[in-house]
């Protein structure tokens, strides 16, 4: 008699973003006049740049031709897509970092959540906290997490790490030695970024302590400031302990489309073994490469055309951030992010809680932003806006904000 | 200090595929004067048909604007697309599966890799000997299949069906009850299909030792023979016990676009608990649906258009099927599948090995096939051709391999 994965039945409730889309889909059909603005789920809106839909239209006809037909892609990923990456992304930052160390994939939250699955289950996380769900979630799957409590909202087997307004969103070193930790900077939810030598610390915590690093730079092209790493390989020793996440969502638009890549460097090891060996037997066992026509689309991103239109696309959303952040801060709200991200996260008004204050705008000024608390405890009495709607729909928003 | 998931490290040599492209290669770079034909790997070659083509453009395009653009996209899949699944692939044939019971994913090999996860790691898995190497080898990495004894080349806590030509190909049911069966028909790769009463036969086995049966469907569109079933769910009972594996690469030529689809009935049940919420939960946190254009592509695989050029081309990989079997059988070999299948089995001559007849092949003809054995220890002495080539590569690759 067949049993299930009971570590799923461990998991609270539904998953974020579903929860709030039901709670949209619901006041739309009861109020199906009113004009909802989203600035709630992290999805762009602006339509692919011009670049890209070239690409994608050159290499449909090249596969609905005979003598360019492709079947299926190398597992890790084209050759012409890990060249542009590591030449783009990596080498023109100064980081050794090359093309057959990057693992194309169909997305950030795929290998966010699969990762995991190359580590022990002994192995202890730690997360900050707030924390994007996946990482938590797909280690409660996995049987890493230990028990959850309902009062503390928290996992017995995860070390959380605090991101507060006393520590400005950046987690102090954990007290106790977690194997495996995740960080995202520019972070989602807060918009807090990291410092290089803050980020050097890290690195070399993780170098001390035997602990490998799950860095998720998803962010990376909202970074203003130059003191802000783009990579972890921008640090000293994080070849050596640091995992890097990436993905074409938030730079190129690409949510619809389905592209990221991970970095193992293959001087990251357990002993004698590699842990690049161990993504590349996971991708060639369980994966079948990222499709040929989005994977030439990546490329094109990194063509002169590319980088012109999505450089434009960047400014547009930046220039939303600022506006949700001076309009919120001028309106008396508790504010931060936006600078270096297309996130800003505000405290809630009046001590109401974060799905409170989620009920709140959507009832009352229809706009839809994300509960901090849904990120985890430490998000209680906080809230995410994005960046990513129109710019009229922000200001709108915004003023619409302001009104209450 | 971090470990690793030590599972992987009992997997024995690298994937098959991997090895085949490695020996390929390093023939072709030493002779690079030679025309090696390739009827080793399960790719389709014929280019993507009109109808598809047209609707990936005509998708860029809304990609493209404003007012069309699409982002996230649903985690299970666009309505457009599981109804259309819904309607042709199984209200058509008289099965009564309702599009939310279709979960649409970026291909085959990945569901049938990640499907493992929804069940307990004490679950005890059966599977074809020989079969397609990706439903052990997630197992292995999983933890579920015990030790790898490589004088047997078999690993201790799996139960092996063995498939023979004694049983034309068709496994007897198990002597030990496991929890969970791996069936693929018509079989991948001995090309063997299953009847509707024997198929039958597995599902009232399954509901009487409370198994899960994980039935791959992804060749079901070269199915000629009337009472061969096209997906599982003809049979009475099947939608409490069984999951059905569907892919767009075969009947579709997807292999380099990847879509596929994974079937939860929401009456298959453990207990209280549907397995239907549980894929839905895994969807929903470690995947972000397949890309809004290939949904589309996939969408035109059931229009009018879309099947008249599917079936030409169907029928143009059939001929190949054809012209292998009988021109290998008239040569002197022992043959079987071809007929409901796009793979030939043959029975290596001389008593030569799988590999062994895999290099004669690759340096006497520069033909390349797949070695039986590596689909398990029950292929040895056999090899897979496949009748994706070209008709005129077919052909000579035939009338190279009868000149041995």
């Amino acid at each position: 008699m067949f049993q299930i994965n009971d570590n799923y039945l461990k998991l609270p409730g539904s998953y974020l973003f579903s929860t709030i889309g039901k709670k949209v889909r619901e006041y739309s059909e009861s109020h199906p006049d009113r004009k909802i603005i989203r600035l709630g789920i992290g999805d762009v809106t602006l339509p692919l740049a011009p670049a890209i839909t070239a690409a994608l239209h050159s290499a449909v006809d090249e596969m609905g031709r005979a003598e360019t037909f492709r079947g299926y892609a190398p597992d890790l990923g084209y050759d012409f897509l890990r060249e542009a990456i590591a030449a783009n992304d990596y080498r023109a930052r100064g980081c050794d970092i090359t093309a057959d160390e990057i693992f194309v994939s169909d997305g950030a939250k795929c290998d966010s959540g699969n990762i995991q699955e190359i580590f022990s289950l002994d192995n202890r996380i730690a997360v900050c906290d707030p924390v994007y769900p996946v990482y938590v979630d797909s280690n409660v799957m996995a049987g890493r997490a230990g028990d959850y409590d309902p009062d503390s909202q928290t996992w017995s087997n995860v070390i959380y790490m605090p991101c507060t307004a006393e520590n400005d969103f950046l987690p102090d070193l954990p007290k106790e030695a977690p194997d495996l930790i995740y960080l995202c900077f520019p972070n989602n939810p807060t918009g807090a970024a990291i410092r290089r030598e803050q980020l050097q610390g890290w690195v070399d915590y993780a170098m001390k302590t035997g602990a490998v690093i799950l860095y998720d730079a998803a962010y990376e092209a909202y970074i203003t400031e130059p003191d802000v790493p783009h990579s972890i390989y921008e640090c000293q020793g994080a070849k050596s302990c640091a995992i890097e996440l990436r993905s074409f969502s938030k730079n190129a638009g690409f949510t619809g489309l389905r592209l990221g890549f991970t970095v193992v460097p293959k001087e990251l090891k357990c002993g004698d073994v590699s842990l690049h060996a161990l993504w590349a037997r996971r991708h060639g066992t369980k994966y079948n490469g990222a499709p040929y026509i989005v994977q030439r689309a990546g490329e094109a991103v990194y063509s002169r055309a590319g980088k012109a239109q999505l450089q434009e696309q960047i400014a547009y959303y930046r220039k939303n951030a600022a506006y949700i952040y001076s309009g919120l801060k001028e309106a008396g709200y508790t504010v931060s992010g936006g600078v270096n991200s297309p996130y800003v996260w505000l405290k809630t008004p009046k001590g109401m809680t974060s799905w409170e204050f989620f009920d709140c705008l959507l009832e009352n000024v229809n706009v839809v932003g994300t509960p901090g608390s849904g990120f985890g405890p430490g998000g209680e009495g906080y809230f995410r806006l994005t960046a990513f709607g129109s710019y009229e729909n922000t200001v709108e928003a915004v003023d619409r904000i302001r009104t209450l």
